[in-house]
């Protein structure tokens, strides 16, 4: 068990907070805000929601979270302290010297500093080898990036120490060496932000014109690859070097105000936040944490599925934090649980219910992970094996409505060595809304006909069902359509 | 039918080509690069694999292209012109002249240009009208957004017809009144990309640092609310007001090089293009292509499913093109014909077949053209009584594969006031892929209880139950799941 320590709660230390948490650390708070607790809890209900919808393996046993008065108190016992207090200097300057008091000699100390650099926080602070920037993004639980800016005062062997614990909780930790005002992806904000203020200003476009011009756009390329990788696809054949050659003389087009910096003065404030209103009123804050999160969890698990970039950081950090499999005997429980599902918003048709299919999509993912979890994976098909499904008897027995969490419980009830035949029960809470009797048939794919496993995948699933052996029937299983139900 | 012209090939060209064609336009093409024809095959080939796995439903049938030697002969009969000829000013003026003789008088002209603002592409030109920015982003086939830039020259009329047209192959026009160089979205570009330029030349971060700081972090964030509604948030219950109002400081603060505008001198270009190799060498130009269109597929999809974004553009666009259903028949035929459904991208799963649950979306989609033809539709359910299916038997018989046109038939087994009992097949040519004996009950859908459906349908039900009465019973109906075949 590791220990963080949380100085400054608010949004982005919440989220620092809900992250070792969700990640099996132990956290301590400081924050003199008499809100803070109620803060925390806030970005930790909806870290508890998001963050597990990533993985596709359990996460770790939740840690222990606890609030303290006192800086002292908070950073005892502590490997990583996270310091996440006002942007002035002087704060931060004060803060670091009672951390670094009462410390332990080895913690670590990230800053979430947005600004300044790692010399400036390091000026006048003794041990000062254990402090540096490690600047995360919001929301801190599901985006994977983190500034870790450090300079010579801090040793290869604290960097190092740093990147393993920030891979630890799922980070994707971006050193930089060469230190500079507000570290890299702020400054592209911050270009961005200057930008947009003009425009709003001279009447260009609204807030929300903006925002789509963004999101309909380049925002979509750059959620997976970024500035020059979209480039080198734009410079097609003739290379990376001809296309950036071209672009010399737009440098010095007018195209944009950045020479100047907007006055924001309380006119250009009230025009944002009117146009803002207007954009997104309709919708409280929360609504928006929800939402975003909801599309960050959508885009990240299709990335996920295409092993690319944010998605290829859970894959891997999903193999850091699985346990490797156990031997399927000690595995097995009766009925076996494979699979979760949220009812997201595509799933409800003109009746405002789950639509019927999706019930199904819901049982085939618990196949599909039945499967994997017998050896008839991927890589199994890939080898020219698989399991067909032949045959289905779906029942409905309750309505699942938008947002309800599902889980399955599957029951094999009989198995040979071409045949599985199984009993799946969708569950919203311990309410069952549909079964699905399923027969599975073992195929050679390449031959298009039915064969036995392979050894390996039929004793696993032998196994199974031996342990079910004893489960009582369900009593529709064998049921055929319109048969009276207590006939 | 209508017909594009697209007068200069290449990526953007012939991304507006693929979109013209895939959404059932004819398209002419003009460019002089003896090497045009090749390069729109490239992007059509991409576009085929890619766009249609947005949908759910069949997009129309594919237009005729067709090359041609001049621009007149181009043009001919074209309604809309999209113009993507290199950014020199004299170029553009000569190729709208040319297109402007020989088009159709109320043709309309869109220009790719990403620079130049409406008022300099109109000047010099007769019927400048037809002449506006209609400014698309790479790949053109995937990213809706489209700025349409007009000046007064274009009437209201040409500005609401040219954002039909754009809407009716599925982009998102963004209309901006008051021109500005490089519209809004490259401006952003310009920003960030002369950002990056220093950050590479200062060795602060290489090109791929660069790109994992964005698509690690605010890249996710962007590709779903923009900037405006993601600031929001951060703001959070203190409003839009509070936060923009805090940034003001910021502005002054050394956060850009923006003021300076980098030499991008050989030295520069060779380190970009070295550091670009370095980071995305391993992959061919075509690679990349397929990759970064197969996670925006993803993302698009995964916004899709949630009703938002760029997702909730597509679930528009579907409702705008799919096919109303066919008038119903006033014989009833035995069995009925209702539906006809082609096997899509996105209907393939990991072994290469059609997935389980969308043969049941097919059926479904049998289900509800059923209820439409006996009257229990959209207005019936509003009004508050409904079918549901309370439990189905699916039986696989044979794949159906990419592309395949399926067709359904529908037999009913019997009904009576509360119940429905059918059984659909799904057709292949003639040969069956899977069939679905179903029980719908009628319900009042606010009580959530069993009643009698109200007397229209009922006899509407009751007269094709009759007329199907002397069918010969399926064999597999009334079967359980497991039940030997031939017992």
């Amino acid at each position: 068990m590791t220990t963080a320590a949380i100085i400054g709660g608010g949004v982005i230390g919440g989220g620092w907070a809900a992250r070792f948490l969700l990640n099996g650390w132990d956290v301590r708070v400081f924050d003199p805000d008499p809100h803070a607790q109620r803060k925390i809890s806030e970005v930790l209900a909806n870290a508890r929601l998001a963050l597990p919808q990533l993985y596709d393996v359990a996460m770790p046993e939740e840690g222990r979270l606890s609030f303290h008065p006192t800086i002292a108190e908070a950073v005892s016992g502590a490997d990583w302290i996270q310091e996440s207090v006002p942007e002035r200097l002087d704060i931060k300057h004060d803060t670091y010297r009672e951390i670094l008091t009462h410390a332990p000699a080895d913690a670590l100390v990230g800053s979430s500093t947005s600004g300044f650099k790692p010399s400036q926080l390091q000026q006048s602070v003794e041990k000062s080898g254990a402090v540096m920037v490690a600047h995360p993004f919001n929301p801190v639980y599901l985006l994977p990036l983190v500034e870790l800016v450090t300079t010579d005062a801090n040793s290869k062997e604290t960097v190092q120490r740093a990147e393993e614990i920030l891979r630890g909780i799922g980070m994707a930790p971006l050193h930089l060496l060469n230190e500079i005002d507000a570290h890299i992806a702020d400054r592209f904000l911050e270009a961005v932000w200057r930008e947009a203020l003009w425009l709003v200003r001279d009447d260009i476009a609204t807030t929300e014109e903006i925002d789509d011009a963004i999101r309909y756009g380049f925002g979509l390329r750059w959620a997976q690859m970024g500035l020059f990788e979209t480039y080198r696809i734009a410079g097609g054949e003739a290379g990376m070097k001809h296309f950036i050659a071209q672009f010399g003389p737009c440098l010095h087009w007018p195209w944009t105000r950045l020479t100047d910096v907007p006055d924001l003065n309380d006119e250009l404030v009230e025009k944002i936040a009117a146009q803002s209103d207007e954009q997104s009123g309709a919708r409280s804050i929360r609504e928006l944490e929800r939402l975003r999160d909801d599309n960050l969890i959508g885009i990240i698990r299709a990335l996920k599925d295409r092993d690319s970039a944010a998605g290829a950081l859970i894959n891997e950090h999903e193999r850091q934090i699985s346990a490797p499999l156990a031997a399927p005997d000690s595995e097995i429980s009766a009925p076996l649980r494979l699979w979760e599902a949220t009812v997201l918003p595509s799933w409800i048709d003109y009746n405002g219910h789950m639509t019927e299919y999706r019930y199904l999509q819901v049982f085939g993912d618990t196949t599909d992970a039945l499967l994997c979890l017998i050896g008839a994976d991927r890589d199994y098909v890939k080898a020219g094996h698989s399991y067909y499904t032949v045959e289905s008897h779906l029942m409905h027995l309750d309505e699942a409505k938008l947002g309800e969490r599902l889980t399955t419980t599957t029951q094999i009830l009989s198995s040979d060595q071409k045949r599985i035949h199984l009993f799946h029960t969708i569950l919203c809470g311990d309410r069952a809304v549909a079964t699905a009797e399923q027969m599975l048939l073992h195929v050679n794919s390449s031959e298009g006909r039915a064969c036995p496993a392979l050894p390996e995948v039929s004793a696993a699933i032998e196994a199974i069902a031996q342990e079910h052996s004893t489960m009582p029937r369900p009593e529709t299983a064998g049921r055929h359509t319109g048969q009276r139900r207590f006939a």
